[in-house]
């Protein structure tokens, strides 16, 4: 009973100012409040169930008086918003904008300096954000600190990583939150460089789950101009407090007014399927700012990058520099991955099976010494490799029918590269190259910066920005993680930011349970470029002896294509194991990566997920179904199906003793005739998946 | 007598290894040691009187051993250089190379570290520098402080400013050094950012004077990757230590070997032309980088610049930033500068004088809101305000065959600038600019850099370096102090880099002593644009009652296009002030800046500088002469002059009772014939000064 107890405590609060709103569904209510101090404080609730206990807002600010105090309410207004948009790309061809706005206008008494505090209420979640009218009184200001709580109302269970400031890159841990400890981690994990703010720091996304069953997510949206948001944890009252990313000198947001913060936001919902399908986060987000967004396709892509990762191949030319390699430290020489032989091998593959793209990494000068050395200038971003004739293979590649995707490591030098972008992307353009892959392994230059600073999210934000002057598309890895600023700059496809599958070919890799977790955290911010379609699942393949293996069933492989949405999707593994499973990698080439609409089925973060999806401008559905390292059986209603049509579906699921662990390969393929009446039993191997197609034939 | 005793205790040292290396003229000569504790040394003498002794070498690396002791002297290689080579722009058509080099491989012992410590020996000083070989056991590092000691023999006269890590733009101290101390400086002297490192932190380049009449010189060469080197003093001792500019984590220098770093230097004369005659600092720079420099041209040139500094005039469209606004505060409405029209008009000057070029300041968006905030985003290179026809104007100027000289405001924020810079450069290109004004007022951005850090001095390179790959000039003002680098890369054609001829207009200006000094210190790393030429001296001209004044005489400010060298000189003041002085214009207009020969005929730091330069490609010969706040006489023996030559010389010289402060506008200009025997009567009243041209008759 401890919580509760604290619990009444906190509430001896002395108010003088208290208003309310409401989600058009009545379920959600936010209460702003201005306590006797004049400091102003919100609550939310759910069904009359407190989900944030009152919680302060306001921020320090450098050199200046603090501001989070001494505020009177002056004026107070509320809007309904009932709209819809259309994404460029999307899980859905149109999004419902359902809110209800309550702007609360705010004046410091001491310095004259106003605030607004603006909170939308949806039916998933709310979302609040400071904004910083134009004033006499306040110009420019440095943000210190924010305030800003999120105090929950007991010992939740949460899905969370440590609060690193440079990588998102971690294992979800699965704990009550006073479990939570930094310094309990194993960070033998394969994370190269890590910064992680304080021993009770976490990250948001914070998937949480209250014994009352209700499903809490806290997190943000639209950071633009100011750094990502952490949460420092007060494991004794279950507290939570915004800890924004700091530079070298400490500060953390260089403003000028007018500004508006990013939105900070609360997910709740009964149903866990909620969190999954919210769409509150992109309605957060301003629309598009580019209007001709023709150019904006959406891409399934094979590419040079897995063979770097199992060693087969390297990065650099003189063939010294891949993840076996790096991880080892053993040089074995193997061919360089980039050549233009190899690069025609996976245009000609692209061509046959359809596929949009080839992706080819290790293609420019710099690998040789590239990583871990904090060194400024690394990477040429215009020049190939001898073996790499980038005219002939764009040539060929534009006879195929296939596009090229470019890429840029910068090896987190973005002082290098925000020197050379320019030409950079002139270079894609006269390559016809229309999407590029940026990476920033590695700490960042200007030194003292983190990837999730103020200054680099301005850099994430500005690379897609300068790219759509080139119409040019793109996806970042080790990026900050995206807060559905995609829906403004909708050729930022997609991102990484996130535990990839590639730790699987040499680290302690993502366990079973990771890919239910991702779309309750990192995706509620947009599309991963996660890389699934591993086929060779076991490291053993590569290297006698090697444990390293992706915790996965062949099968699950596939369904990763439905529960994680994006819409730049790469078949990742070698084209030979692709070549030795023709009917399973069917489902690779047949499925889609860009949508009409999306049903979550089912979905228990860290134990399943199942999600039905149906192509854009097509009448064919997508089943994906994953479970964690549990077996799982699970009867799925097609109602989603349009009725009266007859679909032929192919049932893409584990074989009988196949198991992540001891028997990952094993898969087996059906086809039945289904309606929308049918149900659809699904058998998931522990760590296992299932992939459906249903294609109408009448 | 303390000093000797400190002297005699210092010696007390037990020395491992010593070896020493002579100056071609055998006057100078340097001593190389090792301790017993393996810490290396060095001594410097000029005609058996010791100059510096016994200083201490080396480094502290960051994570890693110290890098200053434990060291032997694996090998030791003598050279000799006598060597000539022609700068594309200079003093002189022709530079003699000739010192004798000491190249001392030592290696720490405890670690296996190499490092080569190598010194040259000319006739005006020495140079030395620390080489980090290409070894396996240093490859990355980090340099957090230089242990490099330059330790003086007593308590001599210094010409100092603070160690300012963001600008130089001070008035000289002359002081002994034990007076020497930040804390007693008055800084209410119109420098908007002050960065002083410590209070006994003084800049390079410091000119000495010693008691026995010795005139010394400390600085540096070549500083190319590597922050600028401050000195710190001890106070009682005369002990000066490097001072490395750090970044915001402290750090100074991030390498990798091999890497050499910039040459510290240690110039010394009983002569104190020598100091200013020397060519050691070019001397110790690389060779030009550029091949064809046939389009890197003197220039003489007029623009839109002084009428802001005066208040008659914005920067800004909207009309409210000039020098005088910003300086008190009010907002007096004056025109916006860089409009068509006005430009139109120095064109038109500019042809009919013959000047090369026109400077526009203020031609770009954002400047009105640019200055001391700390902002990111600020201008934009490419977006001229409406009022600019930027076409118009660029087609104008090459029918009057007038050059335009872009501008590049800053305001500091590098990352900005970075980002734009091809754009930028392109744009010159477009509309023919063949050179750039930088400049960096304001804090920096990547925030947490220092102007005179590694990255901005890396900065400051690459411009001119990116620059050249378009054929295009750079004049970089608020940059780090030249360091010779502008042999490498001649299109590096001037800057500024110390408190220039606008700080007249508007602060407390510059004493008639600072323009004696600048040739001692400022000028020994390259040429400046300090703006000479101002006719209408006194600020009340402008607005009643301002007690501003520049501090010379009109004479003076003539002569200043003598003894100030630069390949890059502005007529700096309104086109109407010429007009009214068309007999005192006609020496700017005849004067050149590209020169064949230089002779320096009288020099004493503080008190006088008289200088006489042949004209390249000519048989001209001009002479500037000046003198601090003391008047001044002098005669000349002119025979530098070709023998059996007559010549035209025509004498500008101050009137009677001209005086920098009552009566600075008064000058006399005479005529008479001279030959290469003929003695010159030179005399110059308080703060005054004399110019001269010598044109050739038969």
């Amino acid at each position: 009973m401890r919580p509760r107890l604290l619990l009444l405590l906190f509430f001896v609060l002395s108010i003088a100012y208290a208003q309310s709103v409401q989600s058009p569904s009545k379920e959600l209510s936010v209460t702003f409040k201005v306590d006797a101090a004049g400091k102003p404080l919100y609550s939310v609730s759910y069904k009359g169930q407190a989900v944030i206990i009152d919680s302060y807002l306001g921020f320090t600010l450098k050199n200046l008086p603090p501001f989070d105090e001494n505020f009177i309410v002056t004026t107070t207004k509320t809007t309904t918003v009932n709209d819809t948009w259309k994404p460029v790309l999307g899980e859905v061809s149109e999004i419902k904008d359902n809110h209800n706005e309550l702007r609360v206008s705010l004046v410091q008494q001491s310095t004259k300096r106003n605030m607004d505090i603006v909170f939308r209420v949806f039916n998933e979640g709310v979302g609040f954000r400071y904004e910083f009218p134009k004033q006499d009184n306040l110009n420019y200001f440095i943000i210190e600190k924010e305030a800003t709580q999120f105090n929950l109302t007991g010992n939740h269970k949460a899905f969370w990583i440590p609060g690193d400031f440079d990588s998102q890159e971690y294992v979800y841990n699965e704990t009550r939150l006073n479990a939570i400890d930094n310094n309990k981690l194993n960070l033998n994990n394969g994370i190269a460089l890590k910064s992680v703010g304080g021993r009770y720091t976490i990250q948001s996304p914070l998937m949480l789950k209250a014994d009352n069953g209700l499903y809490i997510n806290i997190f943000e949206a639209a950071v633009i101009n100011y750094p990502i948001m952490h949460l420092d944890l007060n494991v004794n009252n279950f507290t939570l407090k915004a800890h924004l990313v700091p530079n070298a000198l400490g500060d953390a947001a260089y403003l000028q007014a007018p500004f508006n913060t990013p939105w900070r936001t609360v997910m709740v919902s009964s149903d866990a399927r909620t969190i999954v399908s919210q769409k509150m986060i992109l309605n957060l987000n301003e629309p598009s700012k580019i209007d001709d967004t023709s150019w904006i396709k959406p891409m399934k892509y094979v590419g040079i990058w897995w063979e770097m990762h199992v060693g087969k191949s390297t990065w650099d030319y003189s063939g010294s520099q891949n993840a076996q390699n790096q991880q080892s430290g053993e040089a074995i020489k193997v061919p360089h991955g980039a050549n233009t032989k190899n690069t025609k091998r996976y245009i000609d593959f692209a061509k046959k099976h359809g596929f949009d793209g080839v992706l080819v990494e290790g293609w420019n000068t710099g690998w040789e010494d590239w990583n871990g050395n904090w060194k400024e200038e690394v990477f040429d971003f215009v020049t190939p490799y001898p073996d790499f004739d980038i005219k002939a293979i764009s040539d060929y590649a534009r006879q195929q029918g296939v596009k090229m995707i470019m890429h840029h490591e910068t090896s987190g030098s973005v002082a290098s590269y925000e020197r050379q972008l320019d030409r950079a992307l002139e270079n894609m353009v006269q390559y016809g190259y229309p999407a590029v892959k940026t990476g920033y392994v590695g700490k960042i230059i200007p030194r003292g910066e983190y990837h999730d600073g103020q200054t680099m999210v301005n850099h994430f934000n500005y690379v897609p920005r300068r790219a759509a002057d080139y119409r040019l598309m793109v996806n970042s890895h080790e990026s900050s993680r995206p807060t559905g600023v995609h829906r403004t700059w909708p050729n930022y496809i997609a991102a990484e930011a996130a535990r990839g599958n590639e730790f699987n070919a040499w680290s302690t890799g993502n366990p079973p349970s990771h890919e239910t977790i991702l779309p309750f955290t990192r995706l509620l911010g947009g599309p991963m470029d996660y890389t699934p379609g591993i086929f060779e699942i076991k490291m053993s393949a590569y290297k006698p002896g090697a444990t390293e293996q992706v915790q996965t069933t062949l099968a699950k492989q596939l369904a990763l294509y439905v529960t994680l949405y994006s819409p730049l999707q790469m078949a990742a593994d070698l084209l030979e194991n692709y070549e030795k499973h023709p009917d399973a990698f069917q489902f690779i080439k047949d499925v889609a990566v860009n949508w009409q609409d999306t049903k979550v089925l089912e979905a228990e973060p860290g134990d399943y997920i199942t999600i039905a999806r149906k192509a854009k401008g097509s009448e064919n559905w997508f089943l994906g179904a994953i479970t964690d390292e549990n077996a799982r059986e699970s009867k799925i209603a097609l109602d989603f199906l349009t009725p009266g049509k007859r679909y032929k579906a192919v049932i893409y699921h584990d074989g009988k003793n196949a198991h992540w662990k001891n028997n990952p390969a094993s898969y087996a393929i059906d086809t039945q005739m289904v309606t929308s009446k049918s149900r659809l039993k699904l058998q998931l191997a522990p760590g296992g998946g299932t992939a459906v197609s249903f294609v109408p034939v009448n």
